[in-house]
């Protein structure tokens, strides 16, 4: 493919834009699937394709955990805040930071490991990120839906219970697999200018910006096709600021060996 | 392609791989650059396919900055450990978590905001790691390469001043990206039955997986075609674990308004 795209002139190969990017730019949440199975050769394909993502040092910080037990998977639901999909995807993962493999293989190895440290809660989180990411975008590629769960963090203790995560590991969201039974719009994303800046930060323009992208989210919540609503981008970020909002995570990271110090 | 593929039978479809699936399997790092600059219609494409990744209720909590200064990229390859691809590359990125848009959006719109909550610092790494995650596979699609640098945090305080970060914002990692000069061997992964688990976390066979995983890797250490040495992936591993290794980062966010709370 891109063998292909570099013998186009850049004006047509922007116009008739390659498939890849077209995929992932037409992204969105599935939050409702068929009662279709994912087959598990693709299955095992899609998380393969996610451990070829990027990993720092090769550490490869993450564990998925693949609920299959419908009890289980209805228990995450609720402790999610309801999110009925949860229980009735075809799949559905939890993808968690993991330094006890390699740390564990270090250790075997001859080195004097320091427990704790907040690099390597950054290591892992990001790790586990870019590895789901692209089992997002393999999902995509063959047809499937998913939605991601950071819900899973209202209840992190009791999910880890639940997954029997030891220490050093820890759940940082989950993700719904199936085949969409649904059709949803591509939600509106900030302008590029906003987003990316020349070589120093700058949001002399912030403010004017967010107006404007509130107006365009505001007739986006209006006209999409369902649960619609008159409110704008700012009116819909007030709950993810207050205190209320998960004040448990700083404990529970520490107490599974992650940030202390 | 999905539409395509989905009248394959399944063995057909695994045999001849669907070329996203493909594309993300054959990821490397590319430490070496052709002198030739990427448009800039093709590079604001790259950040907008970046964009289209899933976001924490929608928050977007990422900036990203263009590094074109110079000099400014000579510092920042010196900080990131001596790393010359950060000064060369076609492109130099910097994706910072940013939670000060959207706080200062919610705060506009009458929310009572708490600042520092380790919550936020989840939410805007993990967007950030996803984000970027669509900018490296957008650009690989395009036949471009690319390299994260995880070093900038080996300085995170010079970095952030050298881009004038304000607080609520925090560098996680660089991004070489430009024409490949190099053609190196993709890196072997963890069998995947070491990172994927059914219903609970086990690792009773990890220490064999992990014996055996040491064994690929120092055949690969000793054949791949530049850079050889006699390791294995355990013995790779030890410096990572290490105190000396960023100890500074948990002053570091929390100076920066992240995870205090």
């Amino acid at each position: 493919m891109s063998k292909l795209s570099s013998v186009f002139f850049l004006k047509d190969r922007l116009e008739a834009m390659n498939p890849t990017i077209e995929l992932l730019k037409s992204h969105r949440s599935i939050r409702k699937f068929k009662d279709q199975q994912i087959p598990r050769e693709l299955f095992e394909e899609l998380i393969r394709a996610g451990q070829s993502a990027a990993t720092s040092n090769h550490v490869q910080a993450y564990s998925i955990i693949h609920v299959v037990n419908p009890e289980n998977r209805r228990k995450i639901a609720e402790l999610a805040g309801g999110q009925p999909y949860v229980a009735n995807s075809s799949d559905f993962l939890v993808f968690c930071a993991d330094m006890k493999r390699a740390m564990e293989a270090a250790e075997r190895a001859g080195a004097e490991v320091t427990r704790g440290m907040t690099e390597q809660l950054l290591v892992a989180t990001i790790d586990t990120a870019l590895m789901a990411q692209n089992v997002a975008i393999a999902s995509e590629s063959e047809g499937l839906g998913l939605c991601y769960i950071g819900g899973i963090r209202n209840n992190p203790q009791d999910v880890s219970e639940i997954l029997k995560l030891p220490e050093h590991v820890y759940p940082v969201f989950g993700m719904c697999l199936g085949y969409p039974d649904q059709n949803p719009e591509v939600k509106p994303r900030l302008p590029l200018s906003a987003i990316l800046k020349e070589d120093a930060y700058t949001d002399a323009d912030d403010t004017a910006l967010v107006t404007r992208f509130d107006q365009t989210m505001n007739q986006y919540y209006q006209a999409r096709s369902s649960s619609n609503k008159d409110t704008t981008w700012s009116e819909q970020l007030k709950p993810l600021f207050t205190s209320k909002l998960r004040p448990h995570i700083k404990a529970f990271l520490n107490g599974r060996g992650f940030g202390t110090k």
